[in-house]
């Protein structure tokens, strides 16, 4: 046999390969999940570290499955910070489940392409019908139906339904010429002070420009001012500028701030502005009715967008964003080649999603939204989300009655902003020490200046202990600095 | 208990529950694997066919695993088009592998975000080194490592590298003017006419508008013809416009057409052209010396991709995406909020990969891609990829020796386009009756004005029986029709 000759004649697994290891992997997380409290929340590496037990060039030749799955346990894990943790309390909840990667693992078996309907009619009508699903069972204007004139479509994050939102504000200002001949307005677009960042970066995608962006003013609850709005939209006018989309944030990322909706939507009206609601976090709480006044007002919205990724119990990635007017995204979006073309697009009879988003390739998500809605039931998720937001308000009691304590904002939701009354550098320490200990995981921000502890309350598993742990352990630490 | 009251105390699926179901799950694909063939290929539903069974509202209450999973076989497959059967051969190659399954998998348990170095180091640090990996297996220009000035991170899409490269091309041509104040330069770009529809896409959303892309002629190959884009970037200077960025391919979407990198490149780089190149699908035969001379000219590519997603045996989503010069990328596409700041990040010393793309959240994409590369090896991807193009090559022949066909262009690598002599109405009737027959799946595209049919060779279970299998095919409906 000469040397470079292959060593095998199919190097592919087989189905009976496949079963036998698929049940390892299932099998190891399984165990996963049953360990999880028992390793540090954070991951302690130094950067680099585990770069530095890879080898340093590609296999050449094949290696056998178990010392694969035999080096995620020694060479990744000790690199993995365990957002699945019910002791994990940073940033916002990505949170999981079993039905969820059950029905991802399907997506992945089938591997076919949603691009089209065409290309997999149940990939394309299964994403319509969950999502036409969720318009009731979240309360969501009636106009975000696909049997209206507007609908829903999973992208892969609420970065890029900002993005898309911004876009077809953009081409319905300018009358669809930027699309054709570029930018030329002087487009200005509003968000508040607390938006997230991705709203930002969208306008620099869009070719507007983050100076014309204007971060608005925001009231003591860190919700954005609709007098400070409508001022600045007239002034824009004045100045000879082009006011074209605002977004209202349900829930903002530092503190959870609540924009009016209403009344900023109706300013948004007045003045012809597209106007998009990110409730990337918080839109998972309208399932229960009591949380639903938090989005009054979203009858005005062009576009709308809420993560079953953070708090639905959905494996990322999986955001849902609605359009009131189809339309106008589609022909944002749509360039159609001819080795795309088929009778069923040219019918008019059906989605073709590729124009809805910025890529063209696209996986079949729906079957896990379809999972976890089915597993758990409305019911199910209701329960749960009730849960996450009372043992938040039970620890926002705690922190009231702690007086080395302050409560940042009352929460809404299930987000709480505390600090311990002293300097920025106290509450980095208190954070810093807490997140090395590996007992539990929190972010900051800062609030009025000043840095804030966040404790993000929405993981899976997160129970009545784990809260009760935490904030024993945030006092533990406050009195070894104090 | 009220009506309302939860049914139970917990919704969520256990450890040991999802142990069961899981390799229920598994076992489901596995044979579903075994039994592909003895689906059509392409789905026969009718629009709404799929919608019709489902239920109109979402389930208010938690149903069994078993029956959701029993609902994929009997609500869900009707509606599959089989993208992983060996005798699809439509569009690119979607192939997938059980080692790709089962790394992504793994990443759906652990439900990491990978949007900084710090929310999961192994997440970033696998990334990195398995891009690294690729440079010299693929012969790809040391550039393009992060050990050097560049380095390489995992897109969704080719789409989305294309609309990167264009983003961080335009802020380069403007001195990153653009991401502050908005586009007001008269920006102009170039590609083939044969280029793929999302380099049209990306301009659009970039503001630089669809009009300002120049669609260079190209060769009887099909390949971009360098004096033409050299004059035509002349022109445009002459005309006040500012070239800025052109975008070669290696392996069209129509015609799998090699545009001539170094010629191309040498222009680009002559009038300070950001020079993209998009291999997606051919990119992997580069795993290959034999088939490298493809992609000589690449050491003046400022950023190139390809998809393993298409010909590599990982399932979508996983595109590589590299540039020559981080720094370019990283400031067109960061902005950093206060809840994002970390001391890594802050220290310079790690990749934040979330400012390499347009999304904020990133999934752990690189432990599949690693899973494969170590499963098959170099020398397993290597047999497998050059048994396509033998197959594809073989079937060229029989084409070449059947008068009735014409042979559109010879086939580079592992795609072949062919069409009957005669109108393109009987072509049309040709792919639609075999597409309807359920035996095989080809796709069409149009080149020189006429309908072509092509034949796309790449799937990974497809071997010499089902090539065969589909000339037979194409050539008994030939004669039914002729």
């Amino acid at each position: 046999m000469a040397s470079n000759a292959p060593t095998k004649s199919t190097f592919h697994m087989s189905p009976e390969e496949f079963r036998k290891h698929g049940h390892e992997v299932v099998d190891w997380i399984a165990d996963y999940q049953k360990k999880i409290e028992s390793f540090p929340v954070m991951s302690l590496v130094q950067p680099g570290e585990i770069r530095a037990a890879l080898p340093k060039d590609a296999p050449a030749q094949a290696e056998p499955f178990e010392t694969i799955l035999a080096d995620v346990e020694k060479l990744i894990l000790p690199g993995i910070t365990h957002w699945q943790s019910p002791n994990f309390f940073g940033y916002f909840p990505s949170n999981n489940s079993g039905p969820s990667i059950l029905g991802d693992l399907l997506s992945s078996g089938f591997g076919v392409q949603g691009m089209l309907w065409a290309t997999s009619p149940a990939c394309t009508e299964l994403e319509t019908h969950v999502l036409d699903w969720l318009v009731p069972a979240l309360g969501l204007p009636e106009k975000f139906l696909s049997s209206s004139t507007g609908g829903g479509v999973i992208q892969d994050t609420a970065s890029s339904s900002s993005l898309c939102a911004v876009l077809a504000a953009r081409e319905r200002a300018t009358n669809f010429h930027s699309n054709r001949a570029g930018l030329t307005s002087r487009l200005v677009a509003y968000t508040s002070n607390q938006a997230h960042s991705s709203i930002e970066k969208a306008l620099q995608i869009a070719g507007v420009g983050r100076e014309n962006l204007r971060l608005i003013d925001v009231d003591e609850t860190f919700a954005m001012r609709p007098d400070v709005l409508a001022a600045a939209i007239e002034r824009d006018k004045v100045a000879g500028f082009v006011p074209f989309f605002a977004c209202a944030t349900v829930g903002t990322t530092s503190s959870n701030g609540m924009d009016p909706l209403a009344k900023l939507g109706a300013i948004c009206r007045q003045h012809y502005l597209w106007f998009h609601v990110d409730a990337a976090m918080s839109g998972t709480a309208a399932l229960c009715p009591e949380f639903r006044h938090l989005q009054n007002g979203l009858e005005h919205a062009d576009s709308y967008c809420f993560n079953p990724h953070k708090w639905m119990f959905t494996n990322f990635d999986c955001d849902c964003f609605y359009v009131a007017d189809r339309k106008a995204l589609i022909q944002t979006l749509s360039v159609l080649p001819e080795y795309l073309r088929n009778k069923a697009t040219e019918s008019g009879a059906v989605i073709d999603y590729r124009d809805w988003q910025v890529p063209l390739g696209r996986r079949f998500r729906a079957l896990k939204l379809w999972f976890v809605l089915r597993y758990y039931g409305i019911e199910g998720l209701q329960f749960h989300i009730r849960e996450h937001v009372r043992l938040a308000q039970r620890f926002a009691g705690w922190v009231k009655d702690d007086e080395r304590f302050e409560l940042v904002v009352p929460p809404p939701l299930n987000l709480i902003c505390l600090r311990l009354h002293g300097s920025d550098e106290l509450n980095q320490k208190l954070m810093d020490g807490l997140n090395r200990s590996g007992d539990l995981f929190l972010t900051h921000t800062k609030l009025n200046g000043r840095l804030v502890l966040r404790v993000s309350i929405g993981q899976t598993n997160t129970a009545e202990r784990h809260v009760e742990k935490a904030w024993n352990r945030i006092q533990e630490e406050a009195s070894r600095l104090l």
